[in-house]
């Protein structure tokens, strides 16, 4: 059974003995480690670890020891289960790359994650979804209608066990309320090379800038505009004679990747939260 | 004789004709196009070429009516001989990485620079320039002696006929005037992805943000700090356990690949400014 | 009247007065060159050029002259009208991501051409083509068939007056008689990092050597396998704890983005053939 | 202490409680794990791990101890200390590049390594091993000298208790009596992408070829010439005008950042051996 395959992450303040007491609890259930991988931020004292295990019996053996460690630790932790694709919301607006890139890998079975629905601002959109047999979800905002239009999705949520929320290009701004309860579950994708080119028409900032590389980022949404922990970035080479069409095209290409790349990240708990930045374990 | 093969670098307001006005002249004395790339700026309604020609008798043959024609277009023009190094003055403080870097690649004929001298407002890098073969000139600068020290760097510069200035990890900001009297003359290397990190200590703000891809930035040195035309850009991949200290080493790499290319292309005749930006010709 | 915008690409030996002769041409008829790049390959004494021009009147007013100068010259020509994409067949097998890229990116106005068909070999991709309205035609081919399968894809290609023929992933080898009818009008991608991991089961083959990056080749097909002009070539990192699976999965983003790059300058004509390499202008 | 500091490496096939039982080991003398990476391989049913641990009373006091682990588990492994270089023999002919990029690399703090003598077997580079105040030892190779040369070089390893050969860009092949006996502890760098282009001359190769990238491999030395175990690789983007001169000037660039990698990898302790292939931990 694949679910006695488990994903385990943990962070706390660094003590000598964690990895052994972690280490002793997975043997005493008879549980084998797949992968590991394990870092001290020395300058912070904290300390991150994911380990992939096959444990006898799955989650519900090892569920109440972890607790009592993690509390003996002051530690955050989390077990997953490697055969549960983590449930997932993903929202747009008119531009079709990145959930055409994100439906086209969920298909071929290479991001793990269960798309619980489409959410679109536009109806432009549906038939991408549609196509890939998922189901669109218009809920159109006005300045008057956010609120509302929030408070919509965040049913959506509720009612689905969204546990993964991906902003594919989407052109709205969430309100502070919902940054904080979605707060480490919200994906955005930036289309710069951050702390570059923040805010609106960053392809337009950097063609009148005339950087010779452009980027796109993936990061964690905050209320602070942009300034979310960074998930994922990449760039792609520009030249003189690119124009903003150009440089929006090139851009698109890396949009995607960085996003799927992200998404796929954390749907497989590689992506672990050190206060404003983040561990990826590869 | 290789001063019969020139390099012609022209823009002006695109008009028709140009392009057969140039050629025409070039056929008129026997001239052969050896390389040539063209880029008219839409936008700007600017046009740039770059030309590479065999010409019989060399610069003096063309000079004349290469003048008329750039008055009849409104154009800024250069015709140099390709077997005349750049005469450059490289600047340094106590970095090494990039000095070594210029100096290797001059000894071993890969870049078409004829080094002048290098000045240092420190002593760290003599003997590397000297195991060169190259004369160091030591021009301290505190606050009191600043003028004075940019008046006896702009001595050197004349006497020595400099005609590109490169500031190699030179950690002393040029004053406004002296800027303008070396525009487009004077290189730049900075170490960050501009125009992320502009300033002081530029790894410890990409450390502290959190960033998945470092990089450097060699640029014109304007009266803006940071924000002159870039020529070259490039970044390196980091990962959560780079500590500071691995980002400045990382970084060293990309840093003296940027500014030696940026150098290559100046003295080759590459590069030529379109506003705040530039051309590259490849 | 965009059909005046044109694009000259021209080779010959290598002499003097070329460009001033094919600049005359377009003067004396008043057109304006918007773009143009030029290379002398040196070793083997031949020029190469690519030039986009506004004409007024368009093709048939330069055709004769050009006509002319090309026999002067021995000279191979092609006058290209900018509006009009390139006529293309995509052949496809099982594998969709190539064919997905392609496709999109078309719908989305970033690639010059006009598809002609879908042609597999299998019907699996049927539902992808007609999502994004193609024509999908099932030809299968078997060691019997092979032979009318061909003449089948013959007519296609002269009924629909098919200039490009992409193999996106087409499981099948043509034969060399097909190879030489359409020399120099098939592209391919082949899933390596040629010449490295020639013939079958390329990421196979790299997995076993343990390489530390995977790439994908797009070029023109000839009679010897994998061994035509290479077009655009790209890498991708891998480590040590990436499967066989895995290396398919990030294969095939360097794949689509490789060929569709190949695809497009082609369709821009901005390839050139030199012998067995390319002259690509950027 | 530094030399409290400890890495262990350890191999062997896959069985349950082999990390716990090594935690429980370092826990026992009071250990504390600072950083761990391990790795599973599937498909051949081995296990490799590195810690990075602070052992307090050092390597000597769990050596007795992890002999009898490593007994239990028919494991290979190695306990090193931190702060103990690994001392290294640099051996060149006259391609300057690799040499000064890992001299000036070990000058400035960034690699581990106690260089024990820099051997050329011409004189060419004797200047710069001095610059750098290393000794530079000359042993020329004949056909006729070859197993005479090869027993000299073997007495300075022992007598000098070099760790680790580097081969950079050192043009003799070691015969494969010397292969075996240093087997596993010489890093070559050969100058082109592998499996691309084995053998000599292989920017030619490539330059015939018309390849849009060429690359540098860094691979551990065997009797099968360029087939030992890939270390790291990169490559670097050339056009149609790059001339074979250019080729070797831009590959220049990419192998003395790959050797460079290769022998830092190597000398933290970071490579494994798997098969003919490695495993790399970051």
């Amino acid at each position: 059974m694949n679910s006695e395959k488990l994903v385990l992450t943990m962070s706390c303040p660094d003590k000598p003995g964690i990895v052994y007491a972690v280490t002793g609890l997975l043997a005493s259930v008879g549980g084998n480690i797949l992968e590991s991988q394990q870092y001290n931020d020395d300058a912070e004292g904290r300390f991150f670890i994911r380990i992939e295990a096959f444990v006898p019996g799955g989650k519900s053996t090892i569920e109440a020891a972890m607790t009592q460690l993690a509390q003996n630790y002051s530690m955050d932790f989390r077990i997953a289960e490697i055969d549960k694709p983590v449930r997932t919301l993903i929202m747009v607006t008119k531009e079709s790359h990145c959930l055409s890139d994100l439906l086209a890998k969920h298909r071929d079975g290479r991001l793990p994650i269960d798309i619980a629905a489409v959410v679109g601002n536009h109806e432009d959109l549906r038939s991408i979804a549609e196509f890939y047999e998922q189901e669109f979800i218009y809920i159109p905002i006005t300045a008057q209608s956010k609120q509302e239009a929030e408070q919509e999705l965040l049913n959506i949520v509720r009612e689905r066990e969204v546990e993964l929320v991906v902003l594919a290009r989407y052109m709205q701004i969430l309100s502070p309320e919902l940054c904080q309860i979605l707060a480490g579950n919200v994906i955005n994708i930036h289309h710069s090379f951050l702390p570059s080119f923040k805010g609106a028409r960053p392809y337009a900032q950097a063609h009148q800038r005339g950087v010779k590389l452009i980027g796109a980022t993936a990061h964690y949404v905050t209320m602070d505009l942009d300034e979310g922990p960074i998930i994922e970035q990449d760039v792609v080479r520009v030249a003189h004679n690119d124009t903003l069409h150009d440089l929006v095209a090139k851009g698109a290409e890396v949009e995607r990747q960085v996003l799927s790349r992200a998404v796929r990240w954390h749907a497989e708990h590689r992506v672990l939260m050190n206060g404003s930045r983040t561990v990826i374990f590869s």
